[in-house]
């Protein structure tokens, strides 16, 4: 398919990108909304974030939004914007001037529809390797999520939770996770592996502008049991309910709804 | 830079390759010597091993032997072979019948001697994080090594070791690593994180039909202080014998120079 390779119209990428050697970059998945880009500055810090972790030089700010606003001229789509460091020589040592690449693809909207209902939701055997180094931030190594997403072909179930090594729950393989813990939406700290979603970030400034503050924190996957409710976002979704964990039925919120509508408006 | 992409001579891959997105792939690095791959049916073994691992199909042997030895037709150099999942849809979910792109490519053998009175080494500050699911397979999610990598800038500095997150020594940013301890040869274990070097099982291999067989389990880092000698190993290399491990002087031992010789012959 083609895509923005650059700035420039293009269906091929250099062989030698650290990309795709080493998974040396980083990704934003947004989602377009009346052909604009929502929370595209959140994305854009996050991006930000990333690259000064990584050390992978930014784009021009300006130039970026120009490329991405020229890609989201449609009403409703996906643009998936991947930054590597660049080609480079063979070896891991990343080169002392490295010349990102950055790629720009529009996708199509999910066709079906949110769940209305509720998603039901297991564990996956896979489990999140830790790493404080990489923690958070939308890198390209994501072994862990393929193997993870591998697990199940029931096209019935939207998503199933990841746990760490020790037992912790982190989130969904492509999702955030909120908990409704004592009355208090409780979500993964996400200091050692996950990826701290711009919707994740959303949900949190919404509830806390509404006075119900998240609680942020280790979150040990028997604790769910505990669970009143809850909830998965990412950039694309919003928030979906869950209405099942591990056969245990659970009660749709209508904070999702709630949520979603006010998403719906940005 | 051209490559022998999927048997054709071309400089370009698809953006949307899943090893570029997710790292969903596999490499092997393999020397060149006197016109033939060295170990190359051990890289082919751990390819096939990691492949199963991933559950990426594998090419046919006949047609990847074939390509590796059109592009190994020199003397002395380094073929790196890259397989990936293939190009997809957006999304980790693998493809149900993905069509694996294959990658090689020629470089360059390294223009600097190998240090015979032995490298210098420290240790990163970037750990590794553990997943039996990945560890041992030379999968293309590497962050970690780069950014280990990117911690010193010391020409003299061929290598440095890496902990995993419960400070037990793994390996060298691209090396395994064997240490002298009691009079026994003993390397990690790596079924938490690392790499199983093709040059590691030839050491080992070439140690046991010596009568020394190496000792693999579990090695704080804390316990190479009592190590009598340090060896670090790959399939380019061979092995570098360690003279300093974080300013303490290490005996260069002759063992280097004998299995290196035997490589050699290979």
């Amino acid at each position: 398919m083609r895509a923005l390779v650059n700035g420039r119209e293009d269906d091929c990428i250099d062989p030698m990108d650290r990309g795709l050697h080493y998974g040396d970059g980083l990704f934003e998945t947004m989602a377009v909304q009346g052909g604009g880009v929502r929370f595209l500055d959140w994305h854009l810090e996050r991006l930000a974030d990333g690259a000064a972790r990584l050390a992978i030089p930014l784009p021009e700010p300006g130039t970026l939004r120009a490329e991405i606003g020229a890609v989201a001229a449609a009403d409703r789509g996906i643009i998936k914007l991947i930054l590597t460091r660049g080609a480079g020589e063979r070896g891991y040592r990343p080169p002392l001037h490295p010349v990102p690449t950055r790629l720009l693809f529009r996708l199509p909207w999910p066709a079906p529809a949110a769940p209305t209902g509720g998603v039901r939701v297991g564990w996956c055997r896979t489990r999140l390797g830790r790493n404080p180094r990489l923690a958070g931030i939308k890198h390209l190594n994501r072994l862990e999520q393929v193997l993870a997403r591998a697990e199940w072909d029931d096209a019935d179930m939207a998503e199933a939770l990841m746990m760490d090594d020790r037992d912790r729950a982190i989130g969904g393989t492509q999702t955030n996770l909120f908990a409704r813990m004592a009355g208090r939406w409780t979500t993964p700290v996400l200091d050692q592996c996950g990826v701290a979603g711009v919707m994740r970030r959303a949900f949190m400034s919404w509830a806390a502008a509404r006075g119900e503050p998240v609680i942020e924190r280790e979150l040990p996957a028997a604790e769910l049991a505990g669970a009143t409710a809850l909830l998965l976002t990412n950039a694309i979704i919003g928030a979906w309910p869950v209405c099942e964990l591990d056969g245990r039925a659970l009660p749709v919120d209508p904070v999702a709804a709630e949520f979603n509508g006010w998403v719906l408006r940005q």
